[in-house]
């Protein structure tokens, strides 16, 4: 059967490839099949801060969402809530009001705990991120003491997600969510930091085989 | 007029009246006139680690609402999304999709560049929470340069806010919504480490008056 593309509208992405937020967006726009119009912000140079991107989010971070009406979206979970609104289906955010609100917890407790921990390990050690600790217009010192505390929160949110794991089929119930795609990002990113789910976390790793093997992955 | 308050049925709120977190949801409920049970976690104890609590929430924070099935959830922006679906009026998410987005991604911004920087401020320096650095049943020293980052972070977070506030009248737009209680609830824990919008910042002065005037404040 061929699988129809659904139309983005004007619909505009700014993303990076190689930058794990707007990788979440990339899944979640892979999975419900959009197909919309994507700007790759090159960080590496820098272009996160010029004015023509200032313009479209004054925070200096991806991923943004241009709208028809030309206004702009930024921070992930805004943007994913708007593509939901709009392509509810598959529904990444649950049906009930209950399995919403326990996706949203989910998604939460994987940003705070997870990607947060990975983000301060990560931004406060690499070379090429001196005084560029936090994301923003604003630079800051790196703090090695952070990154290290960074990592060992890390590994502190695998076994919670292997206990979660251990009576859920993905991570906020029976059904495949946005707080999947934040987890996936999150072991991801670890791995660049060579943290990675360890041998004994079985829930944690059968989850990963799945979640990793859909083709929204590879986005 | 006599204002009929919203039978909760029999949830149950999970809260601390000293901790600004579940004073956002407190808020919230006054908002929207909701009448639930509310049970009081004395945190000054560490009754958020006692095995009744951990049944509620294992991470150990509040606030928490327990569901009429007696399932539990827990972390603000759930909870919330969760009240606002069962008790649509006054809608505090927005109403339409792109409205709702916008709510959202200020409550992001909010959170990130404003409560959690207050909150690394506090948490790393506060006397009292000598490894109590993060929440949670983790225990983790106090990092110096953290508490001075945030308090620069919250600085450069008012000037964000008001900025904002010069061509709006709440922060996600003409509306008053889950974003502004996020905001004024950081104002106000800010204050506690002698932070205070600065007098240059009109906008969000104009705008502290109009939100810290709403009897919900008060909550």
């Amino acid at each position: 059967m061929l699988q129809m593309r659904l139309r983005g509208g004007s619909l505009k992405f700014y993303d990076c490839k190689t930058a794990p937020s707007p990788r979440r967006v990339r899944i979640f726009i892979a999975e419900k099949n959009i197909d919309c119009e994507t700007v790759q912000v090159d960080l590496g140079n820098g272009e996160q801060f010029s004015d023509w991107y200032k313009a479209i989010n004054p925070d200096c971070v991806v991923p943004a969402l241009e709208l028809d009406d030309g206004s702009c979206l930024s921070e992930v979970l805004a943007i994913c809530d708007y593509l939901e609104s709009r392509f509810p289906e598959p529904a990444l955010f649950g049906v009930s009001p209950k399995e919403r609100a326990q996706i949203l917890m989910w998604n939460v407790k994987v940003e705070q705990q997870g990607l947060a921990s990975v983000a301060d390990a990560f931004r406060n050690s690499a070379r090429g991120l001196a005084n560029r600790a936090t994301t923003g217009p604003v630079s800051y010192a790196q703090i090695p003491e952070l990154a290290e505390r960074g990592r060992s929160r890390v590994e502190q949110f695998f076994r919670r997600l292997d206990e979660q794991l251990a009576n859920n089929e993905f991570i906020a119930g029976d059904r495949y969510s946005i707080a999947d795609i934040s987890a996936l990002v999150t072991v991801d990113f670890a791995n660049r930091l060579k943290l990675s789910l360890s041998s004994e976390a079985m829930n944690a790793k059968r989850w990963y085989e799945v979640v990793s093997g859909r083709p929204s992955a590879a986005a």
